[in-house]
């Protein structure tokens, strides 16, 4: 049905590409995340979903989750992992809200 | 800077969790992607990634590595694996595309 250019999938997965290239490239190299440009993309992009993001602990505790070879560099698949694991416990928060809902409520939407 | 609520990986965030639910509460689990969901969900919203996934042995082949415990569903945290790794196939391949250019062209950007 919607095969113009940009569907939302479609377009999602350009934010998350050009979203890490924006930091990536900002100093040593460009196709990785160091410790200051996680910082920065975190901070900045997902500020209201990772309050406590902005303290520099937090940032050392995913910095070290994620880099999994300990080079400070953070990779695009490390990012996306993380990506991930925040889109799931973000889904899973609304779909638990959801099923508190009255049942039938959503069923009737197609 | 942006703090405003929806930033680029927000919106990234809330398209996948949007499209997944558009599709899975179709029919069934209102919460897993059946075969049919799932064959909808990529001819319609990955039209232009995935060209062969209206041919049905494409959709059955992801739906076969995907539906790690064989009950014909795929739930959230399986569709977000699939995501991730086509954003990581999509990234790598401009990520060599650029790496051919003329080196220097893409640093001036800041």
């Amino acid at each position: 049905m919607s095969k113009e250019p940009g569907t939302n999938l479609e377009s999602a997965m350009q934010m998350l590409i050009k979203t890490f290239h924006k930091y990536s490239g900002k100093e040593g190299d460009k196709y990785t995340l160091s410790r200051g440009e996680l910082r920065e993309l975190l901070t900045e992009e997902l500020g209201n979903y990772l309050g406590s993001a902005q303290d520099k602990d937090a940032v050392e505790k995913v910095m070290n989750d994620l880099d999994s070879n300990n080079d400070g560099e953070v990779d695009f698949t490390e990012f996306i992992i993380l990506m991930g694991a925040l889109t799931v416990a973000c889904n899973d928060f609304f779909q638990d809200v959801k099923k508190d809902d009255k049942p039938g409520e959503e069923e009737k939407k197609e």
